[in-house]
């Protein structure tokens, strides 16, 4: 986060503050106060406690750091809407945010619109040169910050739904149709000693950094994502019942959860359909699968007859192939479509360091038992994608659009 | 539930259903959208569920008897404001009532004024005079169970708002200065061969019947309930420490959850305090301790050198004593105040007979491992109360408005 | 337990302590130090725990009341041998006594011939006669204890052994050939104000007293227990797929453990099995069904359009039909067979008062969310029953010999 | 497992076979039979069924691959000791391996005596060369894992003991005593890309497989072991308090299991002792901490402003230390005294392939969720450690003799 101050335009950053923030109410705007407030489950959180908290980091990390005479907004909201800043104190208990039927959507806003109009008074303040940069680091990852729950806002809100027997939808715009999926090839790159990371010359988050070197052997990646189609022939395989193509953990999850399919399939008479954010659809064999755990992305590698690609094979194959003057379209579907899991335990890079104070907490007190996805996927905000950037989720997570590229 | 037409004015149901029906509503007033679709435990239930759950009770039990050409409301209501009736299909899972953020509020008002214009165009009609008696009675069970569920609504609310930092009272009004409590006498009651149970005279739940004779031995009871008073200091004689005078069961209880106080007590600085439909306030020495699990009531009583009443010798002393002409004011405060822990098991009365079909499944199948209450409480309906209710909640319920009398 | 002296012939004591104290060695005999050391599940103990606590309760009850210069055996098994007196002080885990490989098989078998041959110097010596009383009541209490645990070794072997796939035999002697069950019938008793309990002329348990009236309406009770021929038709009628027959308590068990017959039944090929102490045998179809919870004794009886009896009810039959002088032979099979289910929780007897000290937790605690048993059953010792004997169990409790009576 | 024949010399493996398979029954020799049938935990065996299972290994991998006419020594053994090959079939329930009582103990010795009877009739006789080699590599297969057992039965009969509150001690030998460890400097390695794993010129398992390059930045390593007093430190630092020094998910495993200290250590008065296989001894404070979990292991790094190596970073670091001529004595402590954490994710490495059928079960499937360990401990057999070994753990294991080295 030593972003130079000369790469923010200080005129530019008002406007854009403005724009992600009025992004996420945008977002929750074809929802009820209700469908803001349930939780249905603990990895989950709620719309509502989603717009708080963003609101909250700014608050803390920004107000708090650089406004004279600082005052909360609510006392209680310090520890209402801490996610998991043990160095901030004390949290409020993950499982029950759904029970924070107060404060009541209104008054979040309130909060969203008192620490905007306090943000904005602080950029038309003049600083000094040290504390602008400082400030602009801040002010960015606070935005990157909120770019990044309003992803999660879509998987939880498509959870809450998913659980409902109503079956609701997000919205009622109808999907596009998926054109007809592409052939899979096999695409080789060269191994050797790789760069891997991110040379911190503008925003990235910490667990991208420091840029270091890897060996990799030679190695390929599929041209495309696994499709629907694909996923499909798995299942009905009896893979799901099938032991020796899962990883040992992974069969005692498939037996204890009574995992037959992706979470959102379901089979009605003789067709597929998954439940979207569009409510129920038919299964569109042509796209991505997603919402597929780590288990089922590796049993379905090792059925194929493939693997999946460590997180360097990725960044290098993404860096290249973006390059390539003929692949300004990204038809490699490294982005846009679905997080895809890599093999690659999410571990600190060679030289690693945490920023000082609570936000040392942000991303490296995760790195244990959790698993590296690289892309993005169709409910990323645009401009909050790039080859080094580092998602991670336990094997068994299911309900975010992550899904399957193979390699060999 | 064999209830005499005669005993019914066909002209004043309308209005009683109106009133009862009513009551709902208002209950909900100054509860936001949000409050009333959260549900804080598995136990409780959101006060939306409450207000669709009793709709549906009518259009099922009366409706569909009786409307020609009956069609549901929505057909997957019947699912998802079905409580435990397995005679009338599936059910949505109990803990997760809290996730259904659709339908809509304004859809379960809706659904309200849709079924109560049915009901009262099935009340203008002219029927057979059979038809007549199982409608009455069909309607009066509806009011009733309505009344069971208003409570709820209220036990439900309390435990709600209990979780939430902000500690939100429900209401503003602040409570009556309770007057100084009155000491405590024992009262003796001949025992023999005594009547218990209702005559079926009036309404009354089927688990009340029939009549039946039980013998008592002779026995005293406490001429009022135990006071926050007497409890603080069994609280503070360190009986939540000491195994001896806990059944063993409530002991496993007591140290697996740690239990140390009435459920919504907590100490700040040197003052006692207890969260109420008001909010925080400060713990009335003089008023009937509640939110006592069955063992907690039967470990003070036991302290306290007494024992807790069975429920035939809580009926009849209520019996005599309200028959006394000097005892027109409840002044032993069997009503009004909490219900009344007993010391009998819930179990079916001699010669109980459970009715047919679906609503057979009223009462008779929760008749294991459940406590019988008596009285009433401070949130028990106007008119919902009697001699012979038996109200009942597993030993570990700490929720309600629940509280002791002692017996020896 | 105010068992008079001139009851009990002293140089009759030691006999009887050393008849009882062999047949608890006699039972195991047929096992080894492994199957001794075992547990199979919290609920269950292993053998050498069994014959270690037993000789506990003589140390701690009588030697360390009436011994001079009491010294413990050792120290360590004050803690390791006590089941669930928290008046002595603290207690091994429950769950964890299968892991006492030490102390080994044979110091416990050292244990007990130091206990008892400090029993037999004290009933060699002159007391007062005050102290001969309460030596004698607690050297009876003892004994009476160690046949309760007699019964649980026989139990929960079966139970160990039933879970070993290699289905090993406790016994080989072969069972006995059944005579074909009688016809079942329905035996009318008079109801009226009863006595209840023990006069406490002989030796009884504490829960047992005191003496009491009861009114009991007329009743019947069948003139046998339930078979298996009677309990499988039960079975095959789908009764563990319908919801109507059970308790709601109930039915959540069977659906969550999956209940779908008897707990030693099995089903191989085209015949009905059932594991047993001497093995896998036939099913024998006119023997009494156990090994039955109270949830599954409950739902027979209603499917069987019956109920179970109270304790009450029973008690008062079985005194009636063994005073019977045609009934010298226990033709109802009142016992022997198995222990049998009554509606009737597990609670104090009017006027129930426990034993001062340690001793008072022998019973009076457990009495919540048990149901009574009565009878005995074919592993109870000679002489341990009578028709004032109160057993229990917890309404899901399946390893007994448990079974069923109907009445109506 | 491409041994060639030409490195096995086949007079030499029936005196190996011997000696590794009398040292599994020496280890159980100062146990009793209740001590080898009880099982601690889960995660742990009995050491019976250890002794059984490694023969189960032989019998199903080598006997039935080539003895003619083959017929297992029992049917039910087939399912009693497959530990986890879901390839042969059924498995006893891990968890319930404690309840097999039967076959006693003799049997399983009968056991091993029949299976090494055969394995030598099979080797005396002659073979296609193809047919040798397969043999050889099958039975060094067999041996290696039985070695591996050997290791789990110390460590596993270690936390039985521990959980006896008589504090058992295994063996009386007392331990040596330990010199006062040397001073921790920190030795530096150049990086570059290095070669890691094994080349498959003598024994070792699949997963140190295929030899392959990483690239490594240069790094340091501790010089010897954290020892007793430097964690000691840690401990009394109030680090089991202290959030910020722990991964997120080890300190909610603080915090809900209770973690304050190793899992053997325990304060006794004034002084701090260990349970060993030698029953509780004052703490060695110069001797390296063990029983120690990689989520204590990493956070006493971060504590310490270091970190845990990684695997390829140790073994670059061993080869390098081991091949120095000053240093023939390990004095780094690489070996011999415990299992070393790394902050490697178990994963396989670059071009890693499993064996066919069941034995491709061994390793590969247990790849996610669990830590790389190296070096070997004080209860590993001789002859069973190297550089390239791969020994794993989840991050929450602590029965182990694992510890801490650290890098920087």
């Amino acid at each position: 986060m030593n972003v130079q101050t000369e790469r923010i335009f200080l005129n530019e950053l008002p406007l854009r503050y403005e724009a992600v923030r009025a992004r996420s109410i945008a977002l929750a705007e074809p929802l009820s106060e209700e469908d803001c407030c349930a939780q249905s489950m603990p990895d989950a959180s709620p719309v509502k406690w989603h717009l708080a908290h963003t609101t909250w980091f700014f608050e803390t990390f920004v107000l708090e750091r650089f406004e004279p005479n600082f005052q909360p907004h609510h006392p209680a909201f310090r520890v209402l809407f801490n996610s998991y800043y043990n160095g901030i104190g004390d949290k409020h208990a993950r499982a029950q945010r759904g029970l924070l039927t107060r404060p009541p959507f209104a008054d979040v806003l309130s909060y969203r619109r008192d620490v905007d109009a306090r943000i904005m008074t602080l950029l038309a303040h003049p600083f000094a040169d040290y504390a602008y940069t400082e400030l602009n680091n801040l002010l960015e990852l606070g935005l990157q910050h909120e770019q990044q729950h309003q992803e999660l806002m879509m998987t939880d809100v498509l959870h809450l739904l998913s659980c409902n027997p109503l079956k609701p939808a997000y919205a009622e715009t109808p999907r596009l149709v998926a054109k007809p999926a592409a052939e899979m090839e096999w695409l080789s790159f060269d191994g050797g000693v790789v760069q891997i990371g991110h040379d911190d010359q503008e925003f990235c988050f910490d667990n991208e950094m420091p840029v270091h070197r890897q060996f990799l052997e030679p190695y390929a990646l599929a041209s495309r994502l696994v499709t629907n189609r694909e996923y499909l022939n798995f299942v009905e395989s009896g893979a799901y019942e099938n032991p020796i193509v899962w990883l040992s953990e992974g069969w005692d999850w498939v037996q204890t959860q009574q995992w037959m399919r992706p979470l959102y399939w379901q089979r009605n008479d003789d067709a597929w359909q998954v439940f979207t954010l569009h409510g129920l659809q038919a299964l569109n064999l042509d796209a991505a699968v997603t919402q597929i755990s780590y288990f089922e992305a590796d049993a379905y590698a090792r059925w194929a007859g493939a693997r999946l690609p460590t997180e360097a094979e990725w960044e290098n194959a993404a860096i290249q192939s973006l390059n390539a003057t003929d692949n300004p379209t990204d038809s490699m579907q490294f982005f846009g479509h679905c997080w895809q899991w890599t093999s690659s335990s999410y571990s600190p890079y060679p030289g690693y360091v945490t920023a000082a104070g609570a936000l040392g907490e942000y991303n490296g007190k995760f790195m244990s038992n959790q698993y590296v996805l690289r892309g993005s996927s169709c409910v990323t905000p645009d401009g909050h994608s790039r080859t080094t950037y580092r998602n991670f989720f336990p094997a068994t997570a299911r309900w975010q659009f992550s899904g399957i590229r193979l390699a060999r």
